[in-house]
């Protein structure tokens, strides 16, 4: 690649990263120098189709409009044989790195498959499990929601995370078992082949299934066991929350579920109440059901409580009510508003047989002890660089598809303000050690947990909405001495300083 | 006596019945024919003292301002023999029939000991055997406290319950014993010789010790056991509430204390959103601990929920707002209110350790089957004259001492509104079945439960809160048609017409 070249592609990768899979088409036409002969993509065509749409009995993916670096990686992967496929790594091995590029560039320029509108789906059933696992996961085992990482209708996000929508399902079965059986590199992190190992065979069929919007197998009457054992799931909790399959469909069951969607998709659906496009489920994973992820069914047992933070004892609502101010960076709901009492209905009905005001094991976020050495900004940044960026961006502003946050913004305008319990390092590291990267719980170091909390909250946000007299004051007030780098330097500006 | 006689007998016990103890000693000098001989008056003080004052050595009670009703009918029992004492039984049969209604009289007409101010009790503890055993009684074998038939500072309610303030301990410890041993008529309704045989000797030593205002003796370091077992408690429910001496010293168990106070002197401490005066703990018995009576611990588990009184899921908080818009006649306290706050919290306390979302065994009332007949007004006042007026008043407006509630009204202004779930006839006959007369829960029959009911819920009560346009409207939108009065004609006038 040129020095030219190199810059153009910066000023790609840039646009990529700042608008997303649609201007993908755009920018790969203005920057591609050389389209790959006809020939070469005559050869393509007969198994991905002419508008690289992909072909459903061959197994072959639509291409089209797939993120370009996406499709490099690929093709490099098939050359060098840790991608299998006997055909493709024999094509492959065939073209240049050069032409390997070009092509990547021209299948990423093509015009995707039309969208389909994004739109809260309907309340999802667990026994709709091809559909439960795209949207909601199999946090039993630790897998997270396909829409969780590749956005709420699976139309991807930014260059690393390709879209699902329009992919075909035989080919998506395909890879599954192809990371499942390590034909196939991780990628990014390893987060597919390690999710591919929780999957069942019969969760890869249903979730395919669902993905050729073909009748679920559950629904459809076949027997689908998903009885893989856990491979990394988090320890058993003593507690397992009320199960999906019990909301029934009355006036009860339907607060419940109107609870639960507006814990998944708050800054959609309470936008008046969301400042940062924070959801409930940023920081409470699996829908409030993870242990040792704040459930909600480990909050709602302890509640009313006194809380120092706000001198006196609160209520549930109240509590809820302080994610809306301080998390969401919002300004929340009034007691008695319809959004709470969902919410706190859905809170109640998860905890159903829990102990009222008993601690269950799995509540809040794990207290980690403090590392051999002190939290470190630096170490921090290589820890998020590796770790974090794919996902919440190098510049930690999150990612959207389609103007809906699929991973959140961990500072700056778009992000929980100083009033959050997450501006606190040992929180967020308690929370990233548990939980982080999404679906690799468990994989951090608590060093490194430490570290990457403290670089992460080291970063501007939004004023502590509290804020008294001075950052000097509010700090004295209101912020932990130890945890808390508000109103502390950094580079020469003190953070929270107005 | 006399036809005169007995008419200023009456207006003196219409007096009496209306201004209470105070109005004893000028009604009783007003309607005295005879005072007893001097002589006579010397027998008595040599042990009760010149001014009726009693003798705590000799265990001589106090007879100053005692209601004459009472005090003539101790007479007349030691005469008859069924109240056994030796010296007593030998004076009471050297007197004529006229002569003990003249001393009772003259007794009844002394000045009371100086009275202490009515205060609502510093929160006692169960540590401290004697007061609880005063002011909270001993639910777990169906015994009241005093002060819940006695009056708050147990100055006397009516001309059946007399005053325990200024009596001599000795006095009370004896008579306890003479109940407990069948040494002395029961009293109405048997009440006081039920108790008694509910106290254990160590019970009813502290409660003793409590009215000399001697050191309590758990306090002072004597072991006090309350061993005695049940002779006609309550069923044992599956769950325990949280116990008393559980209550920390901290902020949240000065948040419960808070809510417990107000539960229990509600009238008194949130009389801005009291329109009755009635106390929570009038219908929700044992400081809202008992099972069927619908104890806060059963009610907290099974909120949030749908409600078809409002058409709606309520919170906890909101189903407590209904207790005050309807059971008190007031104006609740908004969400977020302070009261309402400590009351979820107490109720939050209590059902410590209970399963979330469950139903437990003892929630709300009982629910009565029908009975063989159908509940009859005639009947129902037949039971009520019987068994309720006793405490309630014959006209069903409950008593009051020093103007705090002790008795609550049944019916007309200062009841519980047509809004109220006890104006459904079902839940009265349930609750009452279960929990009255007050300490002999269950001694009614099905069929005398259901009949009071409907004589008292066929009584007219203040206006329902959500009245629209007609009573005939209002009947329709909010009451039961089978278990409601509301709208229906007795006597020629229509229940609930404005």
């Amino acid at each position: 690649m040129s020095q030219l070249g190199g810059l153009a592609w910066v000023v790609f990768l840039f646009l990529l990263g700042e608008f997303g899979a649609d201007a993908v088409a755009l920018a790969a036409r203005a920057s591609l120098q050389e389209a790959p002969p006809a020939t070469v993509i005559a050869t393509c065509s007969a198994c991905h189709g002419s508008s690289g749409e992909g072909n459903e009995t061959m197994a072959a993916p639509r291409l089209a409009a797939l993120p370009q670096s996406y499709l490099q990686d690929q093709l490099d992967a098939f050359a060098r044989g840790e991608r299998r496929n006997a055909s493709m790594q024999s094509m492959a091995r065939g073209l240049t790195a050069e032409m390997r590029e070009a092509l990547s560039i021209y299948y990423s320029g093509l015009q995707a498959p039309a969208k389909v509108n994004v739109e809260v789906p309907d309340a999802v059933r667990p026994q709709q499990r091809g559909a439960w696992l795209a949207l909601r996961g199999k946090w039993d085992n630790d897998v997270p929601g396909c829409v969780q990482c590749h956005g709420q209708g699976v139309l991807g996000v930014g260059p690393h995370i390709p879209p699902l929508w329009g992919q075909q399902a035989s080919y998506l079965r395909a890879q599954l078992l192809a990371w499942k059986h390590q034909d196939r590199p991780g990628g990014p992190l390893g987060l597919m082949a390690t999710i591919a190992r929780r999957l069942s065979s019969a969760d890869i069929d249903d979730v395919a299934a669902y993905f050729a919007n073909a009748p679920d197998s559950a629904l459809a009457g076949a027997s689908s066991s998903s009885s893989a054992a856990p491979l990394n799931a988090v320890p058993p909790s003593a507690f397992r929350p009320a199960e999906e399959s019990s909301i029934a469909d009355d006036d009860f069951g339907r607060e419940v579920r109107k609870g639960e969607a507006l814990f998944l998709h708050t800054s959609e659906l309470a936008k008046q109440y969301v400042g940062s496009p924070i959801n409930c489920v940023s920081c409470h994973l699996d829908a409030g059901r993870r242990a040792d992820s704040a459930p909600l069914w480990g909050a709602y047992t302890v509640y009313p409580a006194y809380r120092r933070k706000t001198g006196q004892v609160n209520t549930f609502a109240e509590r809820i009510q302080g994610c809306f101010n301080y998390s969401e960076n919002g300004k929340a709901p009034p007691l008695g508003d319809p959004v709470l009492t969902a919410l706190e209905t859905y809170a109640y009905w998860m905890a159903r047989g829990a102990p009222v005001g008993i601690r269950l094991p799995g509540t809040g976020y794990p207290k980690l002890a403090q590392p051999p050495r002190a939290p470190d900004f630096d170490r921090g940044a290589l820890v998020f660089e590796k770790n974090c960026a794919l996902c919440h961006g190098a510049d930690g502003q999150g990612q959207r598809s389609e103007a809906v946050t699929v991973f959140p913004a961990l500072w700056g305008e778009l992000s929980y303000n100083w009033g959050a319990g997450m501006e606190q390092i040992d929180n967020a590291a308690g929370f990233i050690k548990a939980n982080m990267p999404l679906g690799l719980g468990g994989s951090l170091s608590d060093q490194d947990a430490w570290d990457v909390a403290r670089f992460i909250d080291s970063h501007e946000r939004p004023q502590d909405p509290r804020f008294t007299l001075s950052t000097e004051k509010t700090r004295e007030l209101f912020h932990d001495a130890k945890f808390s780098m508000y109103g502390t330097p950094i580079d020469g500006h003190i953070l929270g300083s107005p």
